[in-house]
């Protein structure tokens, strides 16, 4: 089992990674924490496959903390709004939830992001844990205290920055997580590994007779990309420096990527793995990165994204145009790019051309058949 | 003109009371700001009424901040709710309002709560401006960060603690302000005086001719209050302590009377001030306070209550049922008894024989007709 400590001024907490943490430090986390009532904000399918074993672990706890009341609400990033957080409300105020109690954020980054909201917001914030079930959501959104639902059009567009009690990581869960999650989760520990070290590049290159077992290996990587982003968090808890907007390495591009194919077609880190991709052509066509850069990142991407393409009929077109509507949102739009591997730059005034060469360039590289 | 610092965790900021601080203060507040875009948040009535002063103010900026964006929503407590805060959500969204830019919550306590709120959550949090229209909202609820929205049955149930840049409480507004909204205002004043200052009963005393002009010696009396509520939230920004549950002496009897009349009946104050006459009640009752508090306190707010009394069909049973509710809901139901003036006590065990008592006593007291 691995553990890191994340400092911030929104609280001080430790992520647990590692297999059987729900039997052993989970239980002990919620002895510490002492609720007078739980809750489990989760999906379906995710509490059928995993939820006895959560159960187990709060059963331990004396009185009605024991007994957990459940919310559970539909998969994908659409349900992640107003209408599902409303509901949870509800549920908590219906089942007696009140300040003293604790919320299990149960799932992959939207339940985390939407239960971590709901926490930080009723009652005006109660506490909760991050337990995380998708390996994105163990090597990045689980941790740092970013939680929000999205408007329509807007992703994320209503939020807090509001802390976890702990991070509870049990790698058990990635046993039965179908393989194309388990890839759109590497993209992000790839991100890391430009953004911060090497050495997980090297590791993953290892891999060469496919996906690893959810093991030591495994636990080791995500706790090294955990602490990455807890070095990062303590420096700029609300993304005010610019540190935790390097974490957006692939982000501007992957987005408009997410949203020009339509919310669903494409993982997260499916697009954010090609949004590295155009952000490191757009870097050496820059003349920020010697050339070298596109061929590593090829090296590194192309084995996590497997099989997965764009759309043939996925344009250049839809993608900027989606790029333009961010820009006049947000009056701006910024781009990571690196110098090289482990220097990344925040640049806020990327030329046109180039964008539209990136986006095209690599469209045509990664396209169906 | 009056200004009173508030120190917290969240933020240190300045409370500016008096005429024409839209004029001055606020001007200059918003030029420290330098906001790219702001956002009025009010409702209709309070934008036809001041909403030209406060334009002015705002004009004198550079820029697109000059021209603010302006989303009105109708009055009452029925509206501050997740409905309308998802609109506010929307309306900042199309106006293309950022993380850098300024909302100006104009109005009451609704408005301060919910656009606070907003404000709180939009993009993970932007600034915002609290400027109170009534003297309920400058006494009380504009000062120290408590915001948020109602569920249906549990008011505030949704809620963020989150400063404002500034409080700019102009003391203009007042002169158009309905007498019976100024005196829901003053059964505030009166619970700053039992709780810590007896000069602020004092003065009142000698308002014999009726209720005073907005002028200097209701600037004075704000600011007094706003002195006290400052120091409280300092010491207990976030409701743990128990100090800042001090502050809601007469609010736990007088919920219960504004719920069991039908919201929108009584005013806010109004229900506070019967609410303070239970609990002065109560505490002669326990044995806590001498005999000569109940005295002491009809004397304080049977002139701020002027003619309103209670519905003659109002029995103390709906009273109690509704207190129940909220009993189970938070399990446990905290009472601020007086052992005297600027005594307070919090007590989590009064007897139901005491409380029925004390309901049914002052509701005969205060029955219409």
């Amino acid at each position: 089992m691995a553990e890191v400590q994340v400092h911030t001024a929104g609280g001080e907490y430790t992520v647990y990674i590692g297999r059987r943490v729900y039997e052993g430090e989970l239980v002990e986390t919620m002895r510490r924490l002492r609720p007078g009532k739980t809750a489990i904000l989760s999906h379906p399918s995710i509490d059928r496959m995993h939820g006895r074993r959560l159960r187990a672990a709060v059963a331990a706890l004396p009185s009605t903390a024991a007994e957990p009341l459940s919310f559970l609400f539909p998969e994908g990033e659409e349900h992640k709004n107003l209408q599902t957080l409303e509901k949870a409300y509800v549920a908590l105020l219906s089942g007696g939830i009140a300040r003293e109690d604790v919320v299990l954020a149960f799932g992959g980054g939207v339940v985390g992001d939407l239960a971590g909201f709901a926490a930080s917001t009723y009652m005006r914030g109660i506490r909760f844990l991050q337990i995380p079930t998708t390996l994105m959501a163990m090597v990045d959104s689980s941790v740092g205290g970013k939680v929000g639902v999205d408007l329509p059009g807007a992703k994320n567009a209503v939020g807090s920055f509001y802390q976890p009690q702990a991070v509870i990581s049990d790698l058990e869960v990635l046993d039965t997580l179908p393989e194309r999650e388990l890839r759109s989760g590497l993209a992000e520990v790839v991100k890391y590994g430009f953004l911060y070290d090497e050495n997980i590049l090297e590791t993953m290159e290892g891999w060469t007779a496919g996906m690893p077992e959810a093991g030591a290996e495994l636990e080791d990587l995500i706790a090294r990309c955990v602490e990455h982003k807890a070095r990062v968090v303590a420096l700029d808890e609300l993304d005010l420096r610019g540190e935790r907007a390097m974490l957006n390495y692939g982000h501007t591009f992957g987005h408009a990527l997410e949203s020009a194919a339509g919310y669903g077609r494409l993982r997260h880190g499916e697009a954010v793995a090609m949004g590295m991709l155009m952000a490191a052509r757009a870097s050496e066509m820059s003349g920020l990165a010697g050339s070298g850069l596109m061929e590593m990142h090829r090296k590194a991407i192309l084995p996590v994204l497997g099989e997965v393409r764009l759309p043939s009929d996925l344009g250049p077109k839809r993608i900027l145009a989606d790029m333009q509507a961010d820009k006049k949102k947000t009056r701006g739009l910024r781009f990571v790019l690196l110098e090289g591997p482990r220097k990344p730059h925040l640049v806020e005034s990327l030329s046109e051309e180039i964008v539209r060469k990136a986006v095209r360039e690599t469209l045509e590289e990664l396209k169906e058949g």
